[in-house]
């Protein structure tokens, strides 16, 4: 640990100004409406207000909803806003038009494209997961597999290979996360892919911490389906339209358990039947929440003429230094780095584990340096390519050492748990 | 037929002047903005835009989102937003507090409702719906009890008691709308109610062409199960959240496919076995559309101090009056009233069957008389009670007759079918 005036700081301070007057998306950080004060590193969970946001919701709310009513379902293409959401994420995930939708959680569409799958694979009784997914992909990979009569594997991501090898013709559909969720490391997902294709298996990834962050390539890799949220690095808004990527070769035979009358091929002849759109239409379900879907709409022109490597350049540019700080000023202050130190092993989140992390987090977040925890004991901070500076990491962690060595986070206030964070 | 100036278009005038003065709701018009020159009868379809819903949307960008950022889930309490909205939709809807819940759409509800019903009624085989439901409720029915190998039987309200009687221990549920949503015919909701459950089924309300509309009084009734939209009578935006209501009895038991972390007893403590929180919160799917919701909640105060009982009384006095207006200005033009008559089997819409019904809302709707259709012919006129009049009623049924009298429906550019009306 070295004092926080000292020749590293400056040395630090200096190598952030530099790095950050060479950005070249630097300019991008005008596009997003940043609270003054506050070091927002809180990207990885709801991203910051894009600029674009408040006066397109104001026209959904005044104009379109309050003048043109009922008639905003043809003239102001309401109607169209999934599929054309959903291009507009799909470009940011290496899809082509006509395969990603927009609409609904996560969970939601976790569920429909497992239940497809399912049925894609008919025969085969297991459905992989990782044991350190995001919990809600476990619970929905267990709901699936009651409701069709299979199990549930759940696999750590490094056990893959071998498992596969020994059992891979059994597997249905493998759901895995390019980034670890509490640990922000970075899996393989060619070689992923490759394995689980290889045994006959599908492959679906659940991209919540990684679309917007870095670049997927879903169509290059050959991913048969793909989900995520809208709410994270796409910074679509609290609660916004979550995703759901079908390869064009699997739509045809995409048969989901969620068949809302908006994924009818002819949802206005009124049919008593189902009978699915065409493409990847036939994923919608029920009607859309359109304020929420027009929010995430106007974040997405964030992204207009940034290219996700540069995206991943400057991410891995600050998650480095973030680590290259933590390495000087945490250092002898009871924090150890979880988050894998070679690039190509990292997504977009750096954690550090620290006994105290609750009220550390929350005594960070009195500082107005916003990141957030995991339990038991990981301070995660996630940083948004797009409006985070390396001026801005590094005013985190000097913070951060001066709680600690301050033992500010001692503080009675800091101590209650809360219910989110 | 009577020309539209004429003693009797006097005498309706009259008495819609005198029906308005003596309105009791005649102050809650105002908290709706109504647009300039428009009659606005497609409420059963989108509500209108009410006056809190503009403020309420720039706080939840600006400040909730934009400054508090992800703090706004403990601060802002965005996390209790469904179970606090679904007890406001609660009160519309006779159900004490705890057993409603905002989120998702009406088909995913369905869907939730539907399974946990058939698992609440184990070795029943038979799911009950309506021949003339809306498709959604069909489609969803049919994919259910295709996950759980049951069958589906369509059988209108009429044939009930008797099918009840003869195969009714066979039936797990029956989902039926106490309003058709093409006719507006009221079905009786108790003797239904009463005659599923004597035979030991569960019965389960879609309510999205009745919440708002009229008392429903689901705990009186002792309904098990309801859902329904909120962008109808409740206007609260287009594909605003749904809602799903457990009668408290059957919440310790209801065990739904889409477990979405939401939904978990201690969605924080991140484990990775799903296991529900207690009452309706359980019905939690995934992180919910944050701005679409708070849109609602905004909304659903334009009832604040008014009782579903004068909503329901101004609404008959207004497609009685609808009715009325009709038999005198539109007899001998070719119109059909389907909706009934009798007051008690009558929802908040008239319906009235054309053959020209598409040339002729798109003709009115260039007058700014805004209603829908439904194919193939027939006109659907929605009055929510909160906003309209007793003069928009005969403005729009004087313009469609002097559109029909006038032959202006036959214009070319009214002659394209929409993809939505």
């Amino acid at each position: 640990m070295v004092s926080t005036a000292s020749p590293a700081l400056d040395t630090l301070a200096a190598r952030a100004a530099s790095l950050d007057a060479a950005d070249p998306l630097a300019a991008v950080r005008e596009r997003f409406l940043l609270p003054e004060g506050v070091v927002y590193l809180d990207g990885n969970s709801l991203g910051a207000l894009p600029a674009a946001v408040p006066p397109a919701m104001a026209d959904a709310v005044h104009r379109q909803w309050g003048t043109d009513l009922i008639r905003s379902w043809n003239d102001n293409s309401w109607w169209d806003a999934p599929l054309r959401v959903g291009d507009a994420v799909g470009r940011l995930i290496g899809a082509a038009p006509g395969q990603t939708l927009a609409g609904d959680s996560t969970s939601v569409q976790l569920f429909n494209a497992l239940s497809a799958a399912v049925r894609l694979r008919p025969g085969r009784p297991l459905l992989l997961t990782d044991p350190g997914h995001f919990p809600t992909d476990q619970y929905i990979a267990d709901s699936v597999a009651r409701l069709f009569g299979l199990e549930v594997r759940r696999m750590p991501p490094a056990g893959l290979p071998r498992f596969l090898a020994e059992e891979g013709e059994r597997v249905a559909v493998a759901g895995y996360s390019p980034v670890d969720y509490r640990t922000g490391e970075l899996h393989d997902m060619a070689a992923t892919t490759r394995a689980v294709q290889r045994a006959g298996g599908l492959m679906l990834w659940d991209l919540c911490h990684a679309a917007g962050a870095l670049p997927v390539g879903l169509d290059e890799l050959g991913v048969d389906l793909a989900v995520g949220c809208g709410y994270k690095f796409l910074s679509g808004g609290p609660g916004a339209p979550a995703f759901l990527y079908v390869a064009e070769r699997h739509q045809a035979a995409f048969d989901q358990p969620l068949t809302g009358w908006n994924g009818h091929v002819e949802p206005f002849g009124l049919s008593g039947d189902y009978a699915p759109a065409e493409g990847v239409g036939r994923g919608r379900i029920g009607t859309p929440p359109i304020l929420s879907m027009l929010a995430l709409e106007a974040a997405l022109t964030a992204f207009d003429g940034v290219a996700m490597e540069q995206v991943r350049a400057k991410s891995l540019s600050l998650t480095g230094f973030f680590l290259d700080c933590a390495d000087t000023l945490l250092d002898g202050l009871g924090f150890t780095a979880v988050t894998p130190r070679a690039p190509e092993r990292r997504g977009s989140q750096v954690t550090l584990r620290h006994p105290d992390a609750y009220a550390l987090v929350r005594a960070l977040a009195a500082r107005g340096v916003i990141g957030d925890m995991r339990a038991p004991d990981m301070l995660r901070f996630g940083v948004n390519a797009l409006y985070i500076t390396h001026r801005d990491v590094l005013s985190a962690i000097r913070q951060l050492a001066e709680v600690v060595m301050s033992a500010e986070h001692r503080d009675e206030r800091f101590r209650h748990r809360t219910t989110v964070t």
